[in-house]
């Protein structure tokens, strides 16, 4: 399969498989894939089934939702077909993708399913699925990632997750983990139900939790709608104020540069490494809540937050060999420091809400990229508060003792806010800054004394905010070796390092799902039962069966 | 490599690599591997490196300190050798082992290092690690989960992880999750550590948190002995008291039935399944503490403990293929009941202390244990209390309601004890009925009126104890159907199915371990990156270089 340039910017207009519509305060997003609209050839997305395309459209719609929609208190989630809500991820296509592609896929979907879940918890946004049919797989993990599950109580509607007995593979979106962890069904009913390809429909559905309410199919539009609007009623969305619109996100790819407003990527592919250089903004900030509104996606950390996140998709997903992001910035931080105690005293407005809120998944974005993230602390650098915030979640951090020869930029230092003792936790619910310092609890509050200090390098080693401090004779020999060592270590081996050691301290829903269930369907994906040329991923459809090595492992 | 039996059955007169030595309340375990003692051909043991077989005299050795030497209360672990340590897993052994093998020595060094740290923490039987010379990769891994870690400060003795810069693999026993989750070492720090072959000595490995103290090379061996004996010195075990010994655990194999005392192993290779048959107690339990310590390893549930022990190690290593585990028991509830009453009663005795904490890590072994599991609950079955935890870990079960036509057996029932509510919880931390409760936690507490009743099927069924209840007319097909179905499936997808069902709810250190890191190895063991013909793992030694596709996934 060719690997075209996949692009994450879309809009509703584009949509190809969902129907975006609101009705008040509810939106519904109608599922109605396109068969003929697979992101590459090979394959058709028969039985309302998806692939990276059909999920950018949903992440798409999911953000747009959160931004230009204040008024939406409740989303419901359902399909325009009639005996048929989702088939999952498109089998065909996962049998054609290379394992780096259907790593990255399932990954991508976790965090849209992640980001629903934050729009019903955070945002008052609240997801309901209503199911008219089959929900299979990536369908059910679908509904899963919703706070209802409605199921047509019709003898025949029904959700499974047939991954397992069909395909020889974990549902890779979650749903082992939202079943035992989420819903709380009980670890035998799960087995029973993860091994019965059929799935599980009426009575024994509700009573094992798997749904939530059995509704007769004459009913379910009505009734659905009803539970939507109640549940919107109790959103704290404010239902008459005015939506900010998300223009396409602007870039140039020239070469191995890509150019976004405030952000500036450079892909150095001998040292399989890429430059992202965050700006800092150019201006002090607006003075309150109606100019930032007035601001829109232009108000900076809004619009850097977009650069970022789309950024960090296409070096994903299009330059899967440059395995380094090196973080640096450049601005003043000072500046950076005066928007993060805007966003803090405007906190209770639901547009900075929700810009801080996209900040979090932002950097929850980058900790599991499976990327090793290297952050450069340099004179004319700003890594302050929320900027400061990708220093803590490398891997790793340099920062320039002093000033450099023949230079005038004076010296680096960095800020700490109050966006990096709360606001933007990592998926364990820690603080970057708990998380980093878990055999010293009590250093952070501590460093809350630090708030609004410029801070130097020598005094960010003492307080363990960076890792090392090379003055400017040793800097560019310490960063270079360690940007080469890295290029030099087996990329495998280091994205299951850093996944293990980025997450310490408590285990949450998510960071189940990303650390130890998708580390399961890697190890799953690999395996001649599923993907050898007998194996079940690869033979389904066929009409031949598998064969397996019995060996259990 | 050939595949012969395992046998995991050894005692000190038989070690090749390890000496055990008293002195006083402190015992000495010193490894000094015999090069050509490996388990298997190909390979030499050098540099006090280790395989399946070393780990075996190890876990041996851990368990007869606990009961043959309540005397001791601090175990120091060293080498023999001047200027190594321990270098960790044997490499050619690893590169000339198949996947599953490779994963089941790594399980089993966890399992034994958890046992070590459960020694320290509950049996007070303290490890103390004395490092002269090089900890390196599984060599520092073991010093990990010793409570303290002495090195000596020579300038040359050191500590690393060079697994990923040197093999493209990860740490496989642990390492990397009790660098951040016990040792609390910063992850940058750690980030470090990992991509450093030649670890890190001297006081940054102090700073660091890599180890506690640093002595002198020449007073290595005097300070750790009073370190040792101070620790030993705040032990509750009884330096008076006598231990038990431990004969060799009697099994006869004869084709495809294994025969212990208590235990009945039966294997149908066409189902791919092992029926695993617990007898109960032929006869009422003594009567005190005395009488425990005068049957001593005869007595019935530390005998039943360590045949089923031994059967899981036999299954796992040597019956690779067969991939389900159906539990079944034979004998009296009230008396399985009786003897819990006398642990519960004895509790304070440190050999009964010793039984109740084997059972808790016996019935983690199952938990762990890459099998399916199905309980099946018969008439004339005996699961009470310690042996319903079987019913419990299991990934689902059966009970037969009523009796059978043409059979004199009274009908099936359970019984609950003190020891289903505390002293066996599984590795999350939570007892098996609290996990299979979580989305109702009050009915653990509800549970505890039933102690004492005998629970029939309809009764279980309503307190949901058990899976599913049959009647005599539909058991035979039930159950013939849920083992054929189990053997059909994928091995590996059943494996990471199960890892992911069973543990629910908080995650500790050791589900990290076994449900995260251990997943990521075995991705990684997969890789060609690491086990293709050019991998690192592969050419180690070679003097070639791996070759390395450089997607990141």
């Amino acid at each position: 399969m060719a690997e075209l340039p996949i692009d994450c910017r879309t809009e509703p207009s584009r949509y190809r498989h969902w129907k975006l519509a609101l009705e008040g305060g509810v939106a519904y997003l109608t599922l109605d894939v396109n068969e003929d609209g697979g992101l590459r050839p090979g394959y058709k997305l028969k039985l309302n089934s998806y692939d990276l395309g059909v999920d950018i459209e949903l992440a798409d719609a999911v953000q747009r939702l959160r931004f230009e929609h204040p008024e939406v208190g409740a989303v419901v989630i359902r399909s325009q077909r009639d005996r048929i809500f989702c088939s999952g991820a498109n089998i065909n296509m996962l049998g054609l993708s290379s394992h780096h592609h259907k790593v990255n896929f399932c990954k991508f979907t976790n965090e849209t399913r992640l980001a629903i879940e934050d729009a019903s918890a955070h945002s008052r946004q609240t997801y309901i699925c209503s199911i008219n049919g089959i929900a299979a797989g990536g369908g059910y993990e679908l509904a899963l990632a919703c706070e209802q599950i409605l199921l047509a109580d019709d003898g025949s509607s029904a959700v499974s997750l047939p991954e397992l007995p069909l395909l020889a593979v974990l549902p890779g979106t979650g749903g082992l983990t939202r079943l035992v962890d989420k819903r709380l069904v009980r670890r035998d009913h799960a087995d029973f139900f993860c091994t019965t390809a059929e799935g599980v429909r009426g009575k024994r559905a509700r009573d094992w939790r798997l749904v939530d309410t059995l509704i007769p199919p004459s009913r379910l539009a009505d009734e659905t709608h009803k539970i939507a609007e109640s549940v919107a009623a109790r959103s704290d969305r404010p239902r008459d104020a005015k939506g900010i619109s998300l223009p396409t996100i602007e870039r140039a790819i020239e070469g191995d540069t890509i150019r976004y407003g405030h952000l500036t990527v450079e892909i150095d592919r001998e040292r399989r490494a890429a430059k992202l250089r965050l700006n800092g903004p150019d201006a002090a900030p607006p003075a309150d809540a109606a100019a930032i509104h007035g601001q829109g996606a232009a108000f900076w950390p809004l619009a850097l937050a977009r650069q970022l996140d789309d950024a960090m998709m296409h070096l994903r997903l299009n330059e899967t060999e440059i395995g380094t992001w090196v973080l640096q910035s450049q601005g003043d931080g000072a500046l950076v420091e005066a928007y993060d105690a805007l966003l803090a005293r405007q906190s209770s407005d639901w547009l900075v809400r929700e810009i801080v809120l996209y900040w979090k998944r932002t950097l929850k974005r980058l900790d599991v990229s499976a990327r090793s993230l290297i952050a450069l602390v340099e004179p004319g650098s700003c890594f302050a508060g929320t900027l400061f915030e990708l220093v803590l979640a490398a891997d790793r951090s340099y920062m320039l003792d002093g000033t450099v020869d023949g230079s005038n930029l004076p010296a680096a230092s960095i800020r700490l806010t109050a966006m990096n003792f709360g606001p933007c936790p990592m998926g364990n619910g820690l603080t970057r800054l708990a998380s980093r310092f878990l055999a010293a609890p009590d250093r952070v509050d501590e460093l809350k004394s630090e708030i609004g200090q410029a801070i130097d390098a020598e005094a960010a080693d003492e307080l363990g905010l960076v890792t090392f401090t090379p003055d400017d004779i040793d800097w560019e020999d310490e960063v270079r070796l360690a940007v080469e060592e890295r290029a030099g270590f087996s990329p495998d081996g280091l994205t299951g390092m850093e996944a293990n050691l980025r997450f310490a301290g408590p285990e949450t829903l998510e960071t189940k799902i990303f650390a130890r269930l998708s580390a399961w369907q890697n190890w799953i994906f690999q395996r001649p039962n599923a993907t050898g040329a007998e194996g079940a991923l690869k033979l389904y459809g066929s009409g031949k069966q598998a064969k397996y090595d019995r060996k259990r492992a």
